[in-house]
């Protein structure tokens, strides 16, 4: 075993502080890889403080990871030393079931194995994430990072940009598609790039008219206030498809109105109760209201392709591990615009 | 115009009674039909008491007829006098919306015009139904009866049957799908009719214990009892796609959970407000909660002719028009296996 440097927390009440982290040897199909850059998302604040009530303490937290390739197991093929690499949200799945081999791990039947707050499918320890020197993945889970991009953003990609570009794509969005955005936050960021990416008609739908400017920056065609009763009533059955990322419990009857026959509500945001909803419109044009979790690993390495093809990337804020505990209390207040990531340098400079 | 007899009823708190209905004279597309079944569907009752506050009184239900063709108008080339022939819960659509074009006249833009309480779109008259003698509407919306189906249960097939027929093809139900049934009544006991014939796998999913022998001999293959948490449990992500015909409100959580991955919950009886429930599964599994309509003038027919090569009719009491009102409150209280069809000979026999 390795011991590297990482920032951690022994209980839901301390704030995260340096830990030591034990990385394994190589497995056969192991790459070891040295973090530059680790993503904070939302899950990571939910994890460290228990509040999906599943956390095992000490817990590393993490899973939108960028760095280099450093050492390869001996059965390795497909990446070598030096190469530029991402994990997300998954280190491994049991490889062998429906979802597995629909190449939608992410659904894996038996549980996948997340990059941290998981036991490892081999020798049951628990998997601690990026926010940590270098981290040791087998094989199928790790990604490719297109040589184009700027790596000090890509880090997002692959947890809030697979998370919106998977739904994007399942439900089939592209040119002339009236895609509706709930949220400006880093999912909703996301989903207005990708959207926009994809040839859609894109339309932010927000609560708040100061979100307008950077929406339609972000590539908003359109903004609609969901507060103005008129402009909502002027736009019912217009979308083909709205990505809700906000990731608490709100009526949806207001959106479903929005939606167009056979017009698709997908949830990424919240994972808890929704209020009541009437199922009238959902009888009357055959809407429907569906959920979406990140992407298979197959799907997460085209969504990567396809942001270097298109130079698609979050915009991010560059914050030092040492500021990990500010940046969680700025992400409560959603200060951020939109994600923050975490320049792994500074802790690796104090070896 | 043409008076014939039928049954209507001039104000919400009046029962069914006697009445005289104007029949326009035939324009160039018209088909005028001589009822002999009238199936009758809970919307009828709904209607016939206001309960969805916009009945125009006084109001003639009735939208599952089936009858004879007694004469057409000059521009008609798909009917003839003797024609068997059916009418659903639609006369007209404006032809030319996107919905039209498609073949889902059911979801038109501008509103289809109902068998009955709505407004001809050429004089503006309100629809009458076919508790009725005869009826004339215009030929796109006349369907053929197969020429092997017992005339006397076929009238629920353009209604329930068609409510249920059209979302297990939309949603793509076939051999091996496994598909749960919630709900035994006029619409359910079609639906496992139709999905076994259909080829798939059938479970039955009931409150009540005492449904299990109808529901087997129906087309279930299974019977799963919605109480037994047990059971529930056990069939956790086992269903590819479950029909919902539940008539009121109801928690969907635990319907919810019995889909697989990419599963649909589709609802057809509920038109009204549903509780909350959540999101996590829905996000989890990609689940999709839906709703479905009827189905279009080209379905339906897809849909006769399918029952006629499969044979598949609903089970049916007839009763005679002078029975209605009795009839209205055996089924309040579900009393009726599975709908009732009234039979329009005694009130031609009257003449």
């Amino acid at each position: 075993m390795i011991t590297v440097k990482g920032y951690g927390t022994p209980a839901f009440d301390k704030p995260l502080a340096p830990v030591a982290v034990l990385r394994r040897e190589l497995r056969p199909h192991d790459v070891r890889i040295d973090i530059q850059f680790c993503g904070i998302c939302h899950s990571d604040l939910h994890v460290v403080r228990n509040e999906w009530h599943n956390t095992i303490y000490p817990t590393v937290p993490g899973h939108e990871i960028v760095g280099r390739v450093l050492e390869v197991g001996g059965h390795v093929k497909s990446f070598k030393p030096g190469d530029m690499v991402a994990v997300g949200c998954l280190v491994d799945s049991c490889m062998t079931c429906a979802s597995c081999k629909e190449d939608l791990e992410q659904f894996c039947e038996s549980g996948a194995t997340q990059t941290y707050n998981s036991k490892d499918r081999v020798d049951g320890s628990v998997t601690k994430g990026g926010y940590s020197e270098s981290v040791v993945v087998t094989e199928h889970f790790v990604l490719r990072v297109p040589g184009n991009l700027d790596i000090s953003r890509v880090a997002p990609l692959v947890c809030a940009g697979i998370t919106t570009y998977s739904p994007l794509r399942h439900w089939k969005v592209g040119p002339g598609s009236k895609v509706g955005v709930v949220g400006l936050g880093g999912l909703g960021h996301m989903a207005l790039k990708l959207a926009h990416a994809f040839g859609a008609d894109v339309t932010m739908i927000s609560t708040s008219p100061g979100k307008e400017a950077d929406a339609r920056r972000l590539g908003a065609h359109h903004f609609l206030l969901s507060k103005d009763e008129a402009a909502m009533k002027a736009s019912a059955n217009h979308f083909d498809f709205i990505l809700d990322t906000v990731p608490s419990g709100h009526p949806l009857d207001p959106l479903v109105a929005l939606l167009k026959r056979d017009g698709d509500l997908v949830l990424v945001g919240a994972i808890e109760p929704m209020p009541g909803f009437n199922a009238a419109p959902l009888v009357g044009l055959r809407k429907t209201i569906a959920g979406s979790l990140i992407g298979g690993i197959k799907e997460t390495q085209e969504m990567l392709d396809f942001c270097g093809k298109h130079n698609v990337l979050p915009d991010c804020e560059m914050i030092a591990i040492q500021d990990i505990n500010e940046a969680y209390e700025r992400m409560i207040r959603n200060d951020v615009k939109y994600r923050f990531v975490i320049d792994m340098a500074p802790l690796k400079a104090n070896h």
